[in-house]
């Protein structure tokens, strides 16, 4: 078994960096605060003997070496950026869960057949800079790498420039390691766990995404001496298509989310009807067909709705995944390891995207869940116990044990 | 008649001072430049040989002398200050229009009996702080000056400390000044003149007008791993009751008005359900019974709305004013004006709130309104041309000629 306080304390140790306003963080990628935290963890790590690589997108990588100089490595890992206002477990957990887990077979002198990386992977969050999951996707070579260093943030900073800024742009080509397998141990940041009082999901699936964002153009004028009838209210076109993204999402229940998340009224002005709105969809299927039909719903409706009230359009894709089945043996290693250890567990299917998800495609993959208070995420009170995030460790230490080989 | 060239050419060298990025001004009230537009204003006011006196809330007067000592002053005049995004001529063409009617009397030598005093009225768009007409209000007896000192923009920053800031708190106490009469030349801000192709708005009335505030707490939480019947969208909230505020004013067509202006959402990240939403309703009719109607109406609605998606709702007042019916007097004096000039010109409502409104309360008062293109105002592409706003000007000085005897 792990040690739970050390990891506890870890965990603790991390989040006094970038706090939040409200005792969550707010480390955004390749913020000082990403900074901060990632020499934070290279320290831990070289304590714990173990040797740094880093690549050309940030993405950390320690490496503990095992018995047999052929044997590819067994990943583990996440990511230690945070939303604007996020929790302290979202990420973390699963990186800080991997650093303890090789303290723990330092501390049992246990020597594996396959070496252990733990993974520190560059803007999971995709806040800052859209997409998520960002370096796991060049890793995995879903994004090219010039594309991955344009992306900008909402100040027009530069991925690629922000992260030579922060000193950690690497010299390591991207994706070029091979993985025996990886696992990745993350909060569920829904509900589920905790409703039915599972400590563990095995997680078996990843739900698919698709991220827009819609820009509506009207025309800025006097609400107070404009007459309705010769109004282009590109606010109410927003509102419409608020509700449109909900309808969407709750004609395909169970299982399809959507929501509007981020939000920006020109020139928002209590007394100017909204001349443009720049707004984002996020929207969600476990099922790759119920997906597509729910974009190509949206993509028809929203420009009906425009029309109406003569708004001009445009929806740009922002970010895109589809539905994953994860790797059958891997995921058989982690319910064989809750199994073994005797704590309650259920397959579930990840709402959230996950480098998991994007490292599925060049190794064997799954994930470890563990509950989390309210199904809270994406908010300075996500909470998780100290007992919680134990269990979910033992689980990560004993699917990576059966396959690491002892 | 007017020096039309001469106006134009003010409009212009003022329009320099807080330029906006599309062609309009973006001179908001006690920022450093309205001090400088004020200190613009104020040169001219000077070579034109009148005497400045500035009041407790920066309300600037200038006075040309009358022949009789004892009778009280015709005031005319407008506010300097702009919109973020606003345009070049609302507010400002009253006040150079005041200032041109001056210099006109200059040229042709022309004493009147009554003085005549200048005025520009510290802000009007009420944009920065809330509400509109602060200044003429705290003037007219409507607000408590100390309640207007406390007034805060969105950075906190207090309307009392910022006048000092900029150096126009002035020691002449407010509202002391007893007026003979009150007259103001401003753009229509909306399209029935240009359409109808008049010259001259003869207002008779103005609409009246409620700004609330609305915020929506519900639970910010993770887009893609928080079931949909598990949420507490505010996002969604704000959309309905935008929807809501929009058929509330259809609902009392022809006249009413209504939209939402500025929106704020936490944290506005696409992948967080927003957890609260801040935003502004403005509401608007010429009949005092359809407008508080129309208040109760969303007041009733907008918790239902709120109770249903499981968030918390509060409704704050933020600006309020009756619809007002103009002084006959000055009315007949405007349209007399227009006849003589042989203007075309039609009776018009005012579908914003102006300063007139206000003093109308303590003086008797009218407002001449000229066309503008499009009808658009509260925007950096409000235009007028050079014709409109002499005819404007002309109208007011034979107002003014009649009301102030020669
Ligand atoms: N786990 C997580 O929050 N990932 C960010 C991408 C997403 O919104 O699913
Ligand atoms: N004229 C004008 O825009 N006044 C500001 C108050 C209002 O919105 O009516």
């Amino acid at each position: 078994r792990i040690n739970g306080d050390r990891l506890w304390d870890s965990l603790m140790e991390m989040a006094k960096i970038g706090p939040g306003l409200r005792g969550g963080n707010n480390r955004q990628t390749l913020t000082d605060e990403d900074g901060e935290g990632r020499r934070l963890f290279q320290s831990w790590c070289e304590k714990a003997g173990l040797s740094m690589g880093v690549d050309t997108m940030g993405n950390m990588f320690f490496t503990r070496p095992g018995a047999d100089p052929d044997a590819l490595p067994v990943y583990v890992g996440s990511h230690l950026d945070t939303q604007p206002t996020g929790g302290k477990f979202d990420g973390v957990l699963g990186v800080l869960g991997g650093l303890e887990l090789v303290r723990t077979l330092d501390d049992l002198n246990i020597e594996t057949k396959h070496p252990i990386v733990v993974v520190n992977w560059t803007n999971e969050e995709g806040t800052r800079f859209a997409p998520a999951m960002l370096a796991s996707g060049v890793f995995a070579g879903i994004h090219d790498q010039d594309w991955a260093y344009n992306r900008e943030d909402a100040k027009g900073k530069k991925f690629g420039d922000e992260l030579e800024r922060i000193g950690w742009k690497g010299e390591e080509e991207v994706g070029a390691r091979k993985m025996h397998a990886l696992f990745e141990l993350h909060i569920e940041q829904g509900p589920i766990l905790e409703a039915e009082g599972k400590d563990i999901g095995v997680v078996t699936h990843g739900q698919g995404l698709w991220w827009l964002q819609i820009t509506l153009t009207g025309k800025e004028s006097h609400t107070g001496s404009t007459p309705m009838p010769m109004r282009k209210n590109a606010g109410l076109g927003m509102a419409r298509i608020t509700e449109l993204v909900h309808t969407v999402a709750m004609a395909n229940q169970p299982g399809a989310v959507g929501a509007i998340g981020h939000v920006d009224v020109y020139p928002n002005s209590r007394n100017v009807i909204p001349g443009r709105v720049v707004f984002t969809v996020d929207i969600r299927s476990p099922d790759l067909s119920t997906l597509s039909a729910m974009k190509a719903e949206i993509e028809d409706k929203a420009p009906k709705i425009a029309k109406e009230l003569g708004l001009e359009i445009l929806i740009e894709e922002a970010g895109h995944f589809d539905p994953v089945t994860f790797d059958e043996g891997c995921v058989t290693a982690v319910r064989n390891a809750a199994e073994r250890l005797g704590y309650t567990h259920r397959n579930i299917v990840s709402g959230a995207g996950h480098d998991a998800c994007w490292i599925n495609r060049v190794a064997p993959t799954s994930m470890v869940m563990c509950p989390c208070v309210d199904g809270l995420s994406h908010n300075e009170d996500e909470d998780i116990s100290k007992e919680w995030a134990a269990a979910g460790a033992d689980v990560l230490l004993h699917a990576v044990l059966e396959t690491a080989e002892i």
